[in-house]
């Protein structure tokens, strides 16, 4: 059987593979195979598919019987839709100093969301419940952007991991202050495999109010969803997605990636397998005379500090990003499609270098 | 040889269609060919990969040396990057009532680029230089949001469309004041099918400044692009699209499907045959007695006014949608995948419900 | 007695006086000297003094028991607050295309409330029910901006009024659909004077949500309140003011100057008598042939229609504005300070001016 | 001779005064005698009055031939206004992490200028080019909002000072990296008088681009104005203050209190005055064994570290502010009013309260 004849040519070595970034990788062949299921004929557009109709009971299916998926394009949108959907006009977001939605997002919580964001530096990307009450006061204020939603990053932006228990605290400490939290899950299907615990038991479980499920680094060409768990947080969510240009007119091809991934266990095969890389990887590393780990490997993420002349060596043989470059560090990221080869490449060229110096 | 394996399971009627909407159609064969293409190994994310760069020679193909695209999630999404490129913060766009910034956004340019539209009642859909001048004045006047760009649809909500001549007349008075034309292509595909001229006949030889470049209603899965034409009108366009949350990271997929649709004549073949329907459609219903054909059929729709309980009853069999319930007016809109016989079956079916009543 | 000595100089003439707009007049003596009564000593700032407490009282015997007020800088921002508290992310207002929210507010509802304005055509500057459907429609449609209030202006743009059934009719229409009333009381106090009843009767007995009443208009160096009459129709509002940057530190200064309107009956007098000013210039006016009176001369305000350049002739002997410059339409204000004698000399100008032609 | 009859009532013990916030006194009477000069008779609104024609003047006399001023209500108006006029839609504002900006505006900033703060923390409330770095990074890379203007305060909250030096070095360090620079000059007088030299040495001398020109706090009932000393680095002012709800109708009472501050020595006489009782404060409390003074007391706050039991207790007898309840850290501000005995009587009562526990 030929496949379907297309004007665009491959432009790029598919055998090609790096340490920058988990969304370098492309799309797992089950997600593009499920696309090729989705198509043909017409269906409704905007979300009253057949497709997003039964991706509602996968993510109840994951998230308990009052979860509600919300699909949408990128992570960015899924936290700015999320952070509005539990803010007032005058609402401001505690974080992390390191959250995605701060350093990563290109000021979108603000400009689209005009949502005020009230950072806390963390010693490895982890909020606490003492952490957030330097943030956490001045409700009745009105010179003070009132906080009214706490938002985690699960896995973290350093690939680090809270437990179930640390996230309870959280939600408690939220609630008690009448605040509601968002976990920002662009890599929660890391966390569960890491955690080897059902998602629901970091986010229902532990009281989370609403998440942002990340479909695009676990292996989708593109699409995230808002997830509600606590519907009496939210209003009007289609209305949010809508004005902040989320929704897509196609959307049974958003909604049949994350079936693709969910259904089953490809999501958690996929993050697993990532994971298992992202060790391999720091356990080479931790051979290696001179190359410091800066945080815990607890899911697909190793950070490590050597010397800057051997990360711009190592760069010209492997792609990756500094993360800090005055100080040295630097982020190695492993994905669903990472090979034990590549790692064990890696890691020799790493000793190669750093031995040269 | 297998299909890959894949959790998602088809869920609909590959051969169910209807007149509803362009975007009810699904993606076509040799887009979803391309995606597979552009799949495996590791492309630099957020743009930086060989599709995107390749996508860029695709477009100077199409709209001359100066152009530059830059792809996007949706159509609400390009249109508020583009204006927003276009605009101060104390900007406003003249457009037409009917426009889809105006009444199928949300909000979003109001919302997210803080944008006021001073809109004109047009009779079908098309502005001109006169009609801007009944919102063309004030400049100089703090108490009014600032007239900076006129946006224009081709082919527009109604179905019809400016002649190339139009067009430059429209820029020509435009820039005359100081302002720079956008122009809303979501259907820019059927408008030169139907104009049978290059798209840089009515939009650079005209002295459009910027569009969006439509690619979902043309046959990708999603995706869309702003294209620069005129440099100079424009700054820091890839930090307006990331903070408008419309920045894809495995942005190779984006771009890719708009190469499928735009290299060779893909998108011109999906745009005429939709248009060649809508025709064929137009011709059948002319032939019914008591249903008025509304606006000029120059596009893939055709808006018609027949009795409200024989539409009532027709949506019965096909869907589609009221455009002015009140009036009894309705839209029928055509695919690149209607066939002849779904047309056919159309007609058959209004007759029918015709001699009914 | 010696006046304080000042560095400031007096560099205007006291008695120069024209008919541009009312916000051209000074201050009403009473007014300042209210200032100097609330100086001296301090006072809590951002609103916790003891004159912005008595003016809540002063507010409850004009507009009851529920109501309160919330001082604010100007009009402008008087209304922007005003429509967020009874908005949502997701919310467009419906107000005539001739309201001052519409026209001359720069944008502000837009860029600063994210507010989309849904607007309709008027004869007469006022909405009625049938009006207001043109644009109440939607609700559940997340393509469109959801109306969620009615903005009314009273006295009008032109100069025309509601009547209190007139009012109650719309309250009704809109709280039928769900939506709330706000009104636009800039010039409340002569729409009051005109129709010769107290303020409560076309606002909390028809219905009105919440409104904005006017001070600088009426006699005020500066300042505007927000009163809400519906307190269930608001949250936050002094969040609200303070993001809007409407909060005055020293707000004994804005609270005293709106005691000193309407504690007893200043802002009456200052009304009727700019009222029947513009009644004796309407009267005059009607006497000269080859001068249209354009809308029923109800409040302070006069529209003529006569030749474009006797316009600019007379325009040389006293300050106005073109309304419409191309229909050759002229807008006449009238102030708290107008005297009988600027009438008259304006009235034989204009007379003078018409014969020469 | 009789004051005007008014219908206001004096509702406050003019006798009373405190140390919580300059902005609880009320005005100079220099500044009230200055508006009943500016009453009476039309002028010209929106700021094409004599008054604020003669206060570009007076400014100029203070920052040179280049400088204009924006009159505006409030410092949070003038702060964002300002910062608007030096900034795209993509860009971000570098201050302390102490900024009024920050932590003052009810995130003002964010929700109607859509501004990203990066914030730095300081020991004192005072930036360097070294602590600027850790936030000037990264203008090429759109997932960040761009560093365009450092924003510093002069006074700081804390009541310390730069020196024109100082300041000089922050303005070449952020213009060698293309950025403006704001200076928030809420208390700038208490700067200048406590500097003994002009405005203009730490501003236009020292290289800043724009200024928030205090009154409020200077001894004016309300009113401050953003005043441009770099006219390259801003277009449209008078757009963005009228769409940022800034515009005052009647500015001649806005800038004719700015003339009366700044047109000869009033500016400076308050600003002295208030400093100085600052400085017998800190003087007497040195003398008191157990309270600490935290930062140097350069303008008119005093911030002390003292047992909460004995804060509480004197805020039953003077009233001021918490800084930092958990630490015990409270501020004591002077006003333009603030008398000696008014010291006297406080430092005494400190010492009472500090020996009854």
């Amino acid at each position: 059987m030929n496949p379907p004849r297309t004007d665009a040519r491959r432009r790029h070595d598919p055998a090609a593979r790096g340490f920058a970034s988990d969304n370098y990788a492309g799309a797992h062949p089950e997600v593009l195979a499920a696309l090729a299921l989705a198509n043909g004929g017409h269906q409704v557009a905007y979300g009253e598919d057949d497709y997003t109709a039964h991706l509602q009971q996968v993510v109840r299916g994951h998230f308990g019987p009052t979860a509600e998926a919300f699909p949408v394009f990128n992570g960015t949108g899924a936290n700015v839709v999320a952070l509005q959907a539990v803010t007032d006009r005058w609402g401001a977001v505690i974080c992390a100093e390191s959250a995605h939605i701060h350093v990563d997002e290109g000021g979108a919580p603000e400009r689209v969301g005009g949502l005020k964001l009230l950072t806390v530096p963390t010693p490895d990307g982890k909020l606490t419940p003492e952490l957030i009450d330097r943030q956490a006061y001045g409700w009745d204020d009105e010179h003070r952007a009132m906080p009214q939603v706490v938002s985690i990053t699960q896995s973290t932006e350093l690939g680090t991991l809270y437990t179930p228990e640390e996230i309870r605290a959280i939600c408690d400490h939220a609630h008690a202050h009448g605040m509601t939290v968002h976990l920002d899950g662009s890599r929660i299907a890391n966390a569960a495999a890491s955690l080897d615990v059902p998602m629901r038991t970091f986010t229902n479980a532990a009281g989370v109010d609403l998440l942002s499920l990340g479909g695009t680094k676990n292996g989708a060409l593109f699409g995230e969803a808002v997830v509600v768990i606590n519907q009496d947080a939210v209003r009007r969510m289609k209305h949010l997605r809508k004005l902040s240009m989320q929704l897509a007119s196609k959307m049974r091809f958003v909604s049949v990636q994350l079936e693709a991934l969910l259904a089953k266990d490809l999501w958690l095969r996929n993050a697993r397998h990532a994971n298992e890389m992202a060790g391999r990887l720091a356990e080479g590393v931790r051979a290696v005379d001179g190359v410091e780990i800066l945080y815990p490997v607890q899911a697909n993420a190793v950070f490590a500090r050597l010397p800057h002349a051997v990360s711009e060596r190592l760069q010209k043989r492997f792609r990756f990003y500094f993360w800090d470059e005055t100080a040295g560090d630097v982020r190695w990221m492993c994905a669903f499609d990472t090979t034990e080869d590549d790692v064990d490449a890696f890691v020799a060229a790493l000793k190669e270098e750093m031995a040269v110096r």
